[in-house]
């Protein structure tokens, strides 16, 4: 059992390695920065949010050090992201549905390291957030772009609202696989449906 | 004794935490940012000094992960400077009082954790002008600003002559709660006189 | 042998730190900083790269913390180079030169630590890249420059061939000092060479 849950907790790692990259890949194409620059980008967007969420736990040497294979899924992504990019037809489309996926993979990762390390259920949303969003934040810092996260749709709020429903299925004994599956899916949805009826949070001020 | 310097330690940390906070909400409005965007800017100006100083000393989980409260503070700061907003007559000036008030608290917290750590006096000034720095550095690069830190008014300057104040003061053995009041009264007042009398340092190059 | 060693260590950090201390300083220059803005982007470029290095090492305090002389280098450099500055002709070439240095002595230093710490391979040298880079990121961040690993040149690839590099002829058995002059130069001159000739990446997409 416990052997299956680092399993689980590994095939969401690799998702959200995976979403990110792509996004970090497509986001760098964009922006024409040659073969090099797209890979960086893919890289520092894919262990931004699980670096920072094991630095500030003191989780160290960081989850990408400790394991090779992180590294070379990044790359072997990036690559295919480069090959693939002439046959997508809308790139905008495919990055958005990439980050929100990643943002969804990246909460959930974050709120459960902060309950191994017996945070607060409120501390551990926090972490998520910024674990979830900080990969984004840091791509868009480095392309020079407004981070998505300040744009009028609703995305750090998307975060939240998995953490808590991650924290409540959970209290309520439901099976941590469907926890999981469950959470980021609450991520991706609430993000998508966001931006495709353009909701955002009102200004209370 | 011992607990009462904690004590004296957490009223620090908090007067920061709120000092950061209002000053991120602020610069968060003045961009038009949503409620949820003024959120996120008033917590990591707020942590952002701490969280630094506690990763570079390796005193990890961070602060804010190991106790809720902070967060909870965040929260309801940034509400009630929504809710305030229109009340305020010149933002500009209160962005600027609350964000000198944080950049004293801070430097001497970081001070402090250096001394804690047996770190040489030098070495503690420099981690004491990082914390006090950094969350407002952050709040401005997430913001797009043009960083305070590098407009023409002393700004790091107050923070090492704050340090150096408090370190001196201790030495001479100073009763402590004088020494931490004093020393964060001196920063925050020569970062006053040098905007009011627009001080600047030469360059001396 | 042991303490050979270790000098050998410091005195690549002693030049990796002045390297990128002297790089940091010019670009701030360039700005027109005041002092203080030239000493404090001094700071963040020389110790950037290896408090990354530590932080997702977790080799806490971080080397600057623990060292005051790495400080007072810092300090010491960033006002030579004020002095100096108007006696320098060509002020781009200088920092282009200094910055390549810098990237080479810390890339070594962040695969070296790797290696401590019994990381693999393909990560000594992603923690090496990641090491040689961060500094001149952060510089160009601050100061609001597109970051140099970003243009056309070759710029991480010099710090993954020279990180390879020092694997290779560390694995064959040759002489340590050997190994780390012989790679730092490899980094520095495929950095010279490639803006010389103006050699880039294919995009291969």
């Amino acid at each position: 059992m416990e052997q299956y849950n680092l399993l689980i907790g590994d095939v969401i790692t690799i998702c959200g390695t995976f979403s990110f990259a792509v996004s970090g890949a497509f986001a760098a194409m964009q922006k024409r920065l040659d073969a090099f620059g797209v890979l960086i980008v893919a890289f520092v967007t894919a262990v931004g949010g699980g670096t920072l969420r094991d630095l500030l736990i003191g989780a160290t040497p960081v989850f990408w050090l400790k394991d090779a294979n992180y590294s070379l899924l990044i790359i072997v992504t990036a690559i295919v992201a480069m090959i693939f990019w002439k046959r997508i037809k809308s790139l905008k489309i495919t990055l958005f549905l990439f980050d929100s996926l990643g943002l969804g993979f990246f909460t959930i990762l974050g709120v459960q390291k902060g309950l191994t390390y017996d945070l607060s259920p409120g501390v551990c949303v926090a972490l998520g957030t910024v674990t979830g969003c900080f990969g984004g934040i840091t791509r868009d810092i480095l392309l020079n772009n407004i981070p998505l996260i300040f744009r009028k749709e609703i995305y750090a709020t998307a975060c939240i609202l998995g953490g808590v429903m991650f924290l409540i299925l959970r209290y309520w004994g439901v099976d941590d696989t469907v926890v999981k599956v469950t959470s980021v899916a609450v991520v991706f949805l609430i993000r998508i449906i966001a931006v495709k009826y353009k909701l955002s949070l009102p200004r209370i001020y």
